[in-house]
C-alpha cells in the first residue's frame, strides 16, 4: 500500500455523499481528516487493517456529506424567536421588532441570542454562515467559541442602533469590528453589512463599501426585499434599489446580494455581469408575504446563490434542511413545474453553491481531500427515511434535520451522537430565557 | 373537594393548549383520563394530594394539545417513500408509480408499508387519518393492530388493481371490505374510496356512492387535482370535475373531496352548501406542480376543511407538523399577504378542523372532558423551541416534529419518551427494506 491511512480523524460509513457535481453516492465509504482537511475520501473496501486514526467516528447506519452554508442569518434574534408573527412587514418591523431591538439588545443579547443560534444551526447540520446584526462583536466572541465558519458583518445603518447610539460613528464602529476581528480565526472573516439602500444613505453605503474594498472583505445588504422598497426607492432615487446599487458602485464579486425578490430580466442580468453573489431567503420571504426570489432565472443566469434562513423573528428556525424542502416545494409551486430545483440541485446550493456564494470556492462545500474538514454525519435510521432509494430525495424531501448526528468543522468535532460537544447547551437555553423573561 | 380526582392516566404539563376556540394556553396544566376519554383538564394548582391515577406521565417541560388528524394518505406506499422525484406528474404516475404498484403491491406491501406509515405518524403527533389503497384489509389490520383512529377507505378503480385483478368486481370487493370491518373496533370507520372521476366511470361512481350511503359511511374521492383532470373531465362530460361530481348526486356531507386545487368560486359555492367535507394536501400539490387549492377561499365560505399528507410516494413524509408550516407559508406566499392562515388558524385546521372533517367534531380534536382521549405531548426543551413567547408560532414555524414525546390514542399510551410502545419499530423498518429490496 503507498496510500498514507493514518489520520487525526476517520469516519466510517455509511454512504458518503462528496456532493461534487454528478458524482455517485459510495456506499459504505470513508472520510479521512487531518490537519482540519479532508484528507482521503473513498470505499471502506480500500481500507485494511493498517489504517490508523487517532479518533473514529463509526457512522455504519449514517450518510456522511459536507456541512450546509447558511448564506444569510442575524443570529442574535434567535433572542425574538417567534415574538409576533403572521403581521404586514411594516406593523411586525416598527411595532414589534424595532421597538424590541431598541429596548433589549445589549450586549449579553447578542452573545447569548448568537450562541443559541449556533446550537441549533450545528445540530441541524449547518457548517458555515453568513450573520450580520449590531454589537457583532459579540456575535464574534459567541461564532469564536463555537468554532462555525463564519463571514460576520457589524451593522451600518442611519439611525440610532444597538451600540452605535449616533449614527454618525457607524463606519468608524464598522471599521473597529473589522480591525479587532481581522486575523483572529482562520474561520472568521469580518465583513460590512449595511443594512438596506431605505435605512442608508447614498453616503453611508459608498462609505461600507469602501471600507470593505480596502479590507478585501465582504459587502452585505438587503435589497429589492418588498415592492414596498422598490417603489419608496425608485421614488427617492429614481432607479430601482439593484439598479440603485449599481449605479453607486456598490455591485461587484465581494457583494452579497440579499433576498432580491424584485429583480427584473435586467437586474438579473446586472447581478450576473457584475458577479454579484445573492442570497435568497424562501422562508423569511413567503411568511412576510414578501413574494419569491427568481432563483431559478438567476441560477440560468450562472448567478453565485445560495439560501439563507434569515433570522428566527421572520423564519422562526435555523434549520436548513427544511429551507430546502420548503424552496423545492415552493418554486415547483410557483411555476407550476415539479421538475424546477430537483433535489440534488437544491441541495447543492446549501454545499458547493453556498461555498462559492461566501468566496469559499474549491475549499468548501465538498468532500474532496485538501477541501476544508467541514461535514456532517446523518443517521438514516429513522422511520421517516425508510426505505431508501434515492439519499438526495430523503435529505431534501423527508428529512426533519433532527437526524443529524455529527457536526465537525475545520476537522474539530462539535456535535457527537446528536450532542453539542463545544459548548453548554442547558447553560445557553437557560441564558436566553432569562433576556426573554424581560422581553415579554 | 367534591371534584372526582381518579383517572386511569394523568398527565402534568406544561402548558395544556385545548385548541378550543380563543381558549388561552393553561401554564402547568393536567389532563385527566379514564376510559379512553377526557376527564377532565385544568390547573395543577387545583390538585391537591388526593389526587390518585393508574399511570402518572410528567411532562413538566412539555405542551400538551390534541393528537393532530391526517385527512388524506396511502400510508401503504411508504413502501415507495421518495422512488420517484421531480417528474411531471404523468411521467412519475405512468413510468413509476402505477409499474412499482403492478408489480410489488401485495398483502405483505400494504400491511409493513402501512405500519411504517403509522409509526411515523405516530412518533410525530398525528392520532387520527383518512386513508384509502388497494388491498386495504391489510391497511386496516396493521392500523387496529397500531391502535390509531382512522377512517380507511378500499379503493375503486375501473382497472385492475392490487388484489382486484378485475375490475368488474370493484365494488363488491369493497363491500366485503366494509363488511369484514364494521363494528370489529370504535377507532376504525370503513369508507369507499373511489380513485378519482378520470379512473371512475359514471356507474362505478354512482355504486361506489350507493354502497357508501347504504352503510352510513364516508365516500372518498380524489377530485380536481390537475389542470388535466379538469380539461380531461371537461372534454369527456362537459362539466369540470367538482360540477360533474355534483351532477352524479355524489356531493353531500359524507363525501370526502380529496385536493379540489381547480374549484372556481361557483365551485366553492357547491360544496360550501353540500357540506362536503374538503382535504387539500399543499406539499403533495406543490412537489407535483400541481398548484394549491383555495384554502383560504373555502374557509371563507364555511367549507368543512383540513389537511391531509398524501403518500410518501409524492410529499416524501407524514409529518403534519411540517405540513402545517409549509401550508402557512405558501399561502402567505401566494396571496402576498403575512396575516392569511396565521399560527392558531393552521394548527385548529390539523385539530378540530380535522375532527370537523372526519365527522368527529365535539368528539375529537379539542381537550374537552367527554371528547376522545386523543392527545399529544411535546417537549419544548429543545434549543430550536428556545426562547417561547407564544406556543402557537412555534408548533407552527419552528417545530421539526420530533419532539412530540408522548401520544395517547383512546386512552393508549401508544409513544412514550419519543419510543413506540405499541409495536415493533425496528422489525417494521427492517420489513419494509426487505420489500425495498426487490422494489429497487
Amino acid at each position: 500500500m503507498c496510500k498514507e491511512l493514518k489520520w487525526d480523524t476517520l469516519v466510517l460509513g455509511g454512504i458518503v455523499l462528496t456532493m461534487e457535481p454528478d458524482a455517485e453516492p459510495i456506499v459504505n465509504g470513508y472520510v479521512g481528516i487531518t490537519d482540519g482537511q479532508v484528507a482521503a475520501v473513498g470505499s471502506r473496501s480500500e481500507l485494511n487493517e493498517e489504517f490508523e486514526a487517532d479518533k473514529i467516528i463509526r457512522a455504519d447506519t449514517h450518510l456522511i456529506m459536507p456541512g450546509l452554508v447558511n448564506g444569510h442569518t442575524h443570529a442574535a434574534m434567535t433572542a425574538f424567536r417567534g415574538l409576533a408573527d403572521d403581521l404586514p412587514l411594516a406593523t411586525w418591523l416598527n411595532e414589534h421588532i424595532f421597538p424590541a431591538e431598541a429596548a433589549h439588545v445589549d450586549e449579553n443579547l447578542v452573545y447569548w441570542g448568537t450562541k443559541l443560534g449556533l446550537a441549533e444551526m450545528l445540530l441541524s447540520g449547518t457548517t458555515c454562515l453568513a450573520d450580520g446584526y449590531f454589537i457583532e462583536d459579540q456575535a464574534a466572541r459567541a461564532v469564536h467559541e463555537a468554532g462555525l465558519r463564519a463571514v460576520l458583518g457589524q451593522g451600518v445603518i442611519d439611525f440610532p442602533a444597538p451600540g452605535v447610539p449616533d449614527p454618525r460613528l457607524n463606519i468608524s464602529v464598522a471599521r473597529e469590528f473589522i480591525e479587532r476581528w481581522k486575523g483572529v480565526s482562520p474561520l472568521i472573516r469580518p465583513s460590512v453589512f449595511c443594512h438596506s439602500p431605505y435605512t442608508c444613505s447614498a453616503t453611508t453605503l459608498e462609505s461600507g463599501k469602501e471600507l470593505a474594498a480596502e479590507n478585501n472583505i465582504f459587502f452585505q445588504i438587503h435589497v429589492a426585499e418588498t415592492q414596498r422598497e422598490v417603489e419608496r426607492i425608485r421614488a427617492e432615487k429614481g432607479a430601482t434599489p439593484i439598479r440603485f446599487l449599481d449605479s453607486l458602485g456598490l455591485l461587484d464579486e465581494s457583494t452579497l446580494a440579499i433576498h432580491c425578490v424584485y429583480a427584473d430580466d435586467e437586474e438579473i442580468g446586472i447581478l450576473a455581469e457584475k458577479e454579484v453573489s445573492v442570497v435568497v431567503c424562501p422562508e423569511s420571504q413567503m411568511k412576510l408575504g414578501s413574494g419569491l426570489a427568481r432563483l431559478p432565472a438567476m441560477l440560468e443566469r450562472g448567478i453565485k446563490a445560495c439560501l439563507g434562513t434569515d433570522s428566527p423573528a421572520s423564519n422562526n428556525d435555523f434549520n436548513l434542511f427544511g429551507e430546502l424542502r420548503t424552496a423545492a416545494l415552493a418554486y415547483k409551486a410557483l411555476e407550476k413545474d415539479p421538475t424546477i430545483l430537483p433535489a440534488p440541485q437544491i441541495l447543492s446550493l446549501a454545499c458547493a453553491g453556498g461555498a462559492a456564494t461566501l468566496g469559499l470556492s474549491e475549499k468548501a462545500g465538498m468532500l474532496i481531500p485538501g477541501y476544508y474538514a467541514d461535514l456532517i454525519t446523518i443517521d438514516f435510521d429513522h422511520p421517516n427515511l425508510k426505505p431508501m432509494y434515492h439519499p438526495f430525495s430523503h435529505l431534501v424531501y423527508a428529512l426533519t434535520g433532527h437526524e443529524v448526528s455529527t457536526t465537525i468543522i475545520n476537522g474539530e468535532i462539535l456535535v457527537e451522537k446528536g450532542r453539542l460537544t463545544s459548548f453548554d447547551l442547558s447553560e445557553t437555553m437557560a441564558q436566553v430565557r432569562e433576556i426573554a423573561a424581560r422581553i415579554r
